[in-house]
């Protein structure tokens, strides 16, 4: 089927889902649950497949890695949907209502978004827990994971879909599976039929995926994450979080890329810092290398996200340069300060553009998991509908209903009525 | 200055002006009413050249009409600053904290979006009140408004600005004036600088927008509103809705221009309503012209915006098919049902995929102001970040904060800390 009608057979099945009751949303997971579990090996002679042509195709190790599926794994996944099983259904919840006068009540509720492009890279697992979050909240969506998981995607899938159109006529068409790059393109122009897209992968794929369609994208393009040492900072705390928010696990888009630090500091705390992050590779503005080694930062160093062991570092004049250098350089993804002066604090959180701020804490920490959000969709750095770590709630947007006994506008208009505009418990 | 340079002074008093408190704000906005309520004469005077041009250029009465201002509508638009000072302060609302771990809280916290580009049609009132709006939500905007109201904008946009600079030096740069049609083609490319758009005006000047930018634009492009007439619907009130929902101001968004009739109701419902509705022009399908005489109806009126008094009616077998027919031709702005039998007005509101859908009550009333929302942005058929009427609220987006003392997230990782996630009031 091509891709637009399958966007069509989702688009009116996604007015049908947008009703569908908890219970049964649940049961389809379950579902789900059994059919992977039955199906443990099945899953892994197709992941074999797809293994055995990643090794032909010559691909790399760290890719490999992420492409393997094993019983353990298989285990893991199938804990992930009992966890979206147990999440609070986020569609149906009554935000506020009003009484506009007498028999005429308004309420502004929550229901799903519609239909969800999800475009993702190699983790077969990825599949599972999108497709899981999408039925959770009651959203249609149509899936694109890497072609070296083509194996692995499509018999998870055949599994999921199966499983869940066997719980209610009601997910008839609620999942799609695009396979081929051409799928891709065609579905950016689908802006008619498809309400919002979530890329999940590296930055060019994101930002290839934003400059090419007109649909609505969630995501992030980068992560350039600072650390800011305040001159009233801890020098033990610094070097802690220094440590950690660099190299606890540099690849991911919440690692820090520079290191800003006040001047009246910078003596004290950069011969500690250099001295304990040996490993990693330092790039210096002009004041950092009269104090310590390191190679020579040019500015594209101050916007690289280098996602590896490197970090620029920059001595800043005051609280307020390292804001500006942030808000300027950075990506408004997460940032933080180490000071222990409160006023400091609370300048950077409410000056720092960023979707998290963060006081004398690891910028690591900004992750839907961490947050308590239970499942993640991704972490937006958006400046509308969802910003930093997303999870179901992002998935859903309200419509207002109003309930009468006949009222018209004109009787308002004419001033025989007036509004009462009460808010209701 | 050019406009992206304007946008740049834009983009960095953004990041000031979203710690601006609220009492500063309040200050800014009663400095705007003293400066208006001050030059009511030099306001008069240049509005006077703008419709002196408008004579000689032979526009459109119903033009000129919404371009006039005078003493009393100064009045209104006095009256429209004090309803915004009175509104809450959208920013800056702790919408939930949560505790991670001991001494590590993150909270969520409403922040102005940042650089609001606006463009709107004639009326220079709306000036004033997208400026208000954007003052008291902490967002700096940058304002189009239309040729035809050059003199009346330019003399309002300098007293707005004037006064609001002279509360205090944080509203420096959050105002700005674009007033040729190319500065609006460059607005649209600047979506690095330019957070969201909002057109008010046209359908035509909503969709062009749309077209031609990456920026988000929050708005609607057409309003194809309908009214069903369930069997099970009160005669009276039937026709009191359609009449409401057609006649009381056709050349609005929310006014409806397709009516469907239930089958069973429709020999009794169409001659009264044709009776009834004299001054409308009607247009059948074939059904409806067989109880009562109108034009035919083609394909294309099923999905015309009329926004004049012309209605195509059509007669349905089913409330299915209604609700098929709505989401199949409508805009998803506001959809309404009359009908006795509650199950079927459930069934309508909850599968009936629009921003607003109502019961026994006119789609007229799907409006800021009649919502109690205070002061409207505009109405939005988008599926993300705002739906439906859109107050201060659909200006604001989140920021995370998260406070520790020395957290890292290693110790986490290394089962050293464990996450308490406790919700904390």
């Amino acid at each position: 089927m091509k891709i637009i009608e399958q966007a069509n057979l989702a688009k009116k099945a996604s007015f049908l889902l947008a009703s569908a009751p908890t219970d049964l949303k649940d049961k389809a997971l379950r579902n789900v649950v059994q059919a992977i579990d039955k199906h443990r090996q099945e899953i892994l002679e197709e992941n074999k497949k797809d293994l055995d042509e990643a090794r032909i195709n010559n691909v790399k190790q760290a890719l490999v890695k992420r492409l393997i599926l094993t019983s353990e794994k298989i285990d893991r996944i199938i804990d992930s949907i009992g966890d979206v099983i147990r999440l609070q259904d986020p569609v149906g919840k009554k935000l506020w209502a009003r009484e506009l006068d007498e028999s005429l009540i308004l309420s502004n509720v929550t229901v799903p978004i519609g239909v969800i492009g999800m475009i993702f890279e190699s983790r077969p697992d990825a599949l599972v827990q999108i497709s899981s979050l999408c039925i959770k909240s009651g959203n249609v969506v149509i899936l694109k994971g890497g072609s070296e998981a083509y194996h692995s995607n499509r018999v998870l899938f055949d599994l999921i879909k199966g499983a869940v159109e066997a719980a209610d006529p009601v997910f008839k068409n609620t999942l799609h599976l695009a396979e081929t790059r051409q799928d891709i393109s065609d579905l950016l122009k689908l802006d008619k039929l498809i309400d919002l897209m979530i890329p999940r992968g590296s930055n060019q794929l994101v930002r290839t995926i934003k400059e090419n369609t007109k649909i609505p994208v969630l995501g992030h393009a980068d992560g350039i994450c600072h650390l800011f040492i305040d001159r009233g900072a801890d020098l033990d705390m610094a070097l802690r979080l220094t440590r950690d928010a660099k190299c606890q696990y540099p690849a991911v888009c919440n690692a820090i890329e520079t290191l800003l630090v006040h001047r009246d500091i910078a003596g004290a705390f950069l011969p500690k810092m250099a001295e304990d992050l040996k490993e990693v590779e330092l790039k210096g503005d002009e004041r950092t290398l009269e104090i310590i080694e390191a190679k020579k930062a040019v500015n594209d160093d101050w916007s690289a996200e280098y996602n590896d062991l490197i970090l620029s570092v920059k001595v800043v004049d005051s609280l307020q340069e390292a804001i500006s250098h942030i808000n300027n350089y950075g990506s408004h993804h997460t940032d933080a300060i180490v000071t222990g002066d409160s006023k400091a604090a609370e300048t950077f959180i409410d000056l720092v553009d960023s979707s998290s701020v963060m006081w004398n804490c690891s910028t690591r920490f900004s992750d839907g998991f961490r947050y308590g959000l239970g499942a993640e969709v991704g972490v937006s750095t958006n400046k509308i509908h969802a910003r930093g770590p997303v999870g179901l709630e992002g998935l859903t947007i309200t419509k207002f209903k109003l309930i009468g006994k006949g009222h018209t506008v004109a009787d308002y208009v004419e001033g025989k009525r007036h509004f009462t505009h009460r808010d209701l418990q």
